[in-house]
């Protein structure tokens, strides 16, 4: 069984989330039942763009890209897309027997046993302004909330473009409280470099002021995302 | 007994270290036993600035301050100056009764027993371009380390100006393998503020890529000063 995949990267650095500031490898997968309106990886998305660009490999070709770049990290992060559409049971395995701790992003829309498997589960819903917000995906949230367990230490994750998405983000951590939360401050996309970098100081701040006045959103982390502040919005690294 | 106070502010969000993007108060304290070269709160170091503008205040005051401030936060962080070369038992143990989260950031140069009721500790021990490293500084920073225990949950932070100050860095976290460490990419001072966020960007891009490449680093967080990112070189934010 091969599987989609449309970037293979690293060492560098996660950008968001519980291991924001940590060295890793990147695996992102092509496909997703998503189309947000600011997607930052839509190579990973458009099935064009998928088949004109995804290589096929096995989950031990995965593990042998890996395993021969330039060593350092020990998290691998697979990503997409929402590398949930597939099997990656067998790849998560390989790799944390190789010593590797593994970390999965999907928005939580469709569960999968083997995520259970992982190290880090970060769970990132979409908000309104990806156009993805529905009745119907915070009840596939919800049924997945249902299967997510202690062991893959979930968090979830949130972008915020604006007001709307932060009542939104707050109301999704009144629904599931025992798990962290962690709220991204979007990024602008297609952009000059000085543009997205101005926007995303001016949306970090709001946000950051926004969120201290809040008691329901007082154990909450804001970041923005540390891989743009390092490398604007340059793909693959 | 009173306590020189520089600042106290909030809500505001931490912009370093295992809390960076959570909400929390500040409060600022005079006195410090270090000159580091690029310290950013000289008005909390030098004897003259504290002379003139810290209010001499009660634990009981302290507390009654914090508790005026816009509600939201319920960490509280302890800051200098070195805060450790005061007595702020009585102040930790009634903001913790109040219901807040206390933190407090040193260098690790002098150990106080209150330390440990806290429930955060950030060391900060200081490396070359300081200019404060020196081999006392290594030999405190043990002695303080001898007196750490689980409890108030330690954690190494080192602020990165260059490649003697990550070395510096690394040889720490093999002295002390046992507390997780964060490294801060320095923020330059006394710059406009398109040019203090451009090197910001650049050293953080270099501290980046040169910890990923690192086994030996590979468990440490790599973060920007987050309240620099968010609102410059601005005090009291």
């Amino acid at each position: 069984m091969t599987l989609p995949v449309v970037e293979i990267f690293g060492p560098t650095v996660q950008g968001e989330g519980p291991d924001a500031g940590t060295p890793a490898y990147f695996v992102r997968f092509g496909g997703c039942d998503y189309r947000c309106s600011w997607c930052d990886s839509m190579h990973a998305v458009d099935p064009a763009e998928i088949r004109a660009n995804a290589e096929h490999m096995t989950a031990e070709q995965i593990v042998q890209r890996v395993t021969h770049l330039p060593s350092g990290p020990n998290l691998v992060v697979l990503s997409g897309g929402n590398p949930a559409l597939l099997d990656l049971g067998a790849l998560v395995l390989a790799l944390r027997r190789d010593g590797m701790r593994v970390a999965v992003e999907t928005q939580g829309s469709r569960w999968r046993d083997w995520l259970a498997d992982v190290d880090r589960l970060v769970i990132s819903p979409k908000p309104p302004s990806s156009d993805m917000a529905s009745p119907d995906q915070i009840a596939a949230l919800r049924a997945f909330m249902s299967k997510v367990t202690f062991a893959p230490a979930p968090v979830l994750k949130i972008v915020v473009f604006d007001q709307a998405d932060l009542e939104w983000a707050a109301a999704r951590h009144c629904d599931h409280p025992q798990l962290p939360l962690f709220l991204s401050a979007g990024t602008d996309v297609g952009l000059p470099d000085n543009e997205t970098i101005s926007r995303l100081r001016a949306r970090y701040r709001w946000l950051c002021e926004m969120v201290a006045r809040r008691s329901d959103l007082r154990a909450v982390s804001v970041l923005p995302q540390l891989h743009v502040i390092a490398w604007g919005t340059t793909k693959g690294v």
